[in-house]
């Protein structure tokens, strides 16, 4: 086997002029900054507002009232804990596909196989919320029951911020993991083409003073509504984040998914552990995509996803509160750490979203400009009430 | 929240000269290479023969027949899969462990609590291989019967190669998964101090006709090991793997933990995803130690390692021919996937492993000098009978 995977920031082919055109030091820490949003490029309204707009829009296009409900709730929650990516603006997209018979709507969601604590759905082709949020109440009732409940659910399509379903497990203490695959975008470790979905992992724990552990990451570098996000709000990304099928480094965020460039599996190269975010990438096919059946990367079309959820009872273990006093004396000890030079504070996962959500929740939740516009043009072209 | 994270191959603060002494471009696959055995440092000696020696220095220090034999048979399965850090040479220093009495021989796995689908088992101060190996069995025979068996350990030491215990679920047509939590050695992302340990993550699934995908990573950017490694054989670290206090880059790799310096998590700056390998760390202490109550990272001594196990009864959601001929259709896909420029091939999980499986069966198990030297001593010194 060769070793060498030439990629990203610790290439040797990559020229210095390349590197330092495409990442000057002093501009590294504005280049995140920049993928905030902030009064500049969006306008704040409230949660409830946002709410009753997204259910509204769905409602339009002909998703029953609980379905739209569950899908509003959960887009919401993902605009208030600061994950704009995963946010109320798609709900447009969304009603889109519904439009388009891409979704099917109503959804028959459906139960393949069961047992005490496992089941297989589909998701009857319809929004992936329904059956993620289906999926993970089964799993937590399972849990309850018999300790530990898993699903896997196929036929499914975008689930939005995955750590929403493992907080359903963790405000019932109990422990939550959910997964979803996706059409590819990422390299393999050494390869030169997208093969692998950005496939993300999330972890809920419930914490008793501190707040709760959530934790939710893409196994590339970054998730790919960050490149989105970067192209819409005209800044470069980083590199490490994304390749050419030559291997050179991508700063110009890409408009489509092609074989012409993939993003790069966390780790980014051999040496600093590339093969471990393509690992985990695989992890989640297998557990989303073969367990249930729908298909793995490659067998995806874009905007498909499978979808694994589950639960864990806690108090099947060790006493919750024991559990609990653990978790904090974790969070603080970690938050107690020394930061690094230039670092304000050592976080834990959950953290931002935490703040974000108390934030957003007294001041209102920031929506791109753009979003807003197209949500109102949605709702008028629906006609249905305009919230916002 | 200030979101510069200064260390490692993105840093504005290494300067050229730092950055050029410690990672010179044209000796960066050397680097890697250098940390392989080959016949100028090791010896090949037949894997019968080296699990006969194993449980022979265990049992001479007073380990049951038993226990040594199941300890033996997993450290001579991580010898021949070329996982050399976590293979025989390691029976020195447990069986010193034994003999100071750090561990505890013969040592009872107790049931503190269990249900269908769950149990909590103490490891009894004892072997940590002993305790995960009885705790993956539990998992699976309770997978077998309930769909899903999860277990937890405390009170426990070293279990070896993470991976080997996933592997007894994949055999039994289930995905098996493992995690083992450890003293810190890895800093937190933006943190200064080591606080997590490197706390891996093994997980694996059976193929049909290509080889069981098997993974096993550290979620710091290498494995402990792999430094000690360095260290013994006396060539320098890539930039990336560890850094001072200070945040700045280490390259020969220090003989001791401290304070003074940290092992970077995978993904090593915040840019390139270093909250990515801190949180899963985390989750490892979270399944391993919070959940057993063995306790995280911090309250942790050098060599008390916490684990957690489960298997998944891959028949419960769906037929088991069907699910290993997608695995197939998948790996092949992976390896069919254009390399990199300079790259050979695209790899699966395990592929590695898998290979020097085979060599090593053939053409005996390569051990360096001085564990064979050690080894050899230590039997010699025990009065037991020397197989090498």
């Amino acid at each position: 086997m060769r070793i060498c995977d030439r990629t990203g920031v610790h290439s040797a082919k990559i020229s210095p002029k390349i590197r330092a055109l495409n990442n000057p030091p002093e501009t590294k820490t504005q280049l995140l900054e920049n993928l905030k949003l902030d009064d500049s490029n969006s306008i704040r309204l409230p949660a409830a507002d946002l709410h009753r707009q997204v259910s509204a829009i769905l409602q339009g296009v002909g998703t029953p009232p609980e379905h739209a409900e569950t899908t509003a709730k959960i887009l919401v929650s993902a605009s208030l804990r600061g994950v704009d990516t995963h946010g109320v603006g798609n709900v447009v997209r969304y009603s889109q596909s519904i439009e388009d018979d891409t979704y099917t709507v109503p959804q028959i969601v459906e139960t393949i196989s069961e047992t005490d604590t496992t089941a297989l759905l589909s998701c009857g082709n319809g929004l992936g919320f329904v059956a993620a949020h289906h999926g993970m109440e089964m799993s937590i009732a399972k849990a309850r029951e018999f300790g530990i409940g898993m699903v896997t659910i196929r036929d499914g399509h975008h689930i939005g911020m995955v750590g929403y379903y493992p907080m359903m497990a963790a405000d019932e203490d109990m422990i939550g993991m959910a997964m979803t695959n996706a059409s590819p975008a990422v390299r393999p470790a050494l390869g030169a083409r997208p093969r692998v979905g950005t496939n993300p992992i999330a972890f809920a724990a419930p914490a008793g003073k501190e707040r709760d552990f959530v934790f939710d990451m893409a196994t590339s570098t970054v998730a790919s509504g960050k490149i989105a996000l970067a192209r819409r709000l005209g800044v470069p990304m980083p590199v490490g984040w994304a390749v050419t099928a030559e291997g050179e480094p991508i700063t110009v965020p890409p408009a489509d998914r092609s074989e012409a460039w993939s993003m790069n599996p966390l780790g980014n190269t051999r040496e600093q552990g590339s093969h471990k975010g393509y690992g985990l990438g695989l992890v989640v096919d297998i557990l989303c995509g073969v367990l249930s059946g729908g298909g793995f990367g490659t067998q995806l079309s874009a905007g498909e996803n499978m979808t694994w959820t589950m639960a864990i009872d806690i108090s099947k273990f060790r006493d919750v509160d024991d559990f609990k006093s653990m978790m904090d004396d974790m969070i603080r000890e970690l938050h107690a750490t020394p930061a690094l030079p230039g670092a304000d504070r050592v976080l834990v996962a959950g953290d931002p979203e935490a703040d974000a959500a108390e934030d957003r929740t007294l001041n209102g939740v920031p929506v791109e400009h753009r979003q807003y516009d197209e949500m109102r043009q949605r709702a008028v072209g629906l006609g249905v009430e305009v919230f916002i």
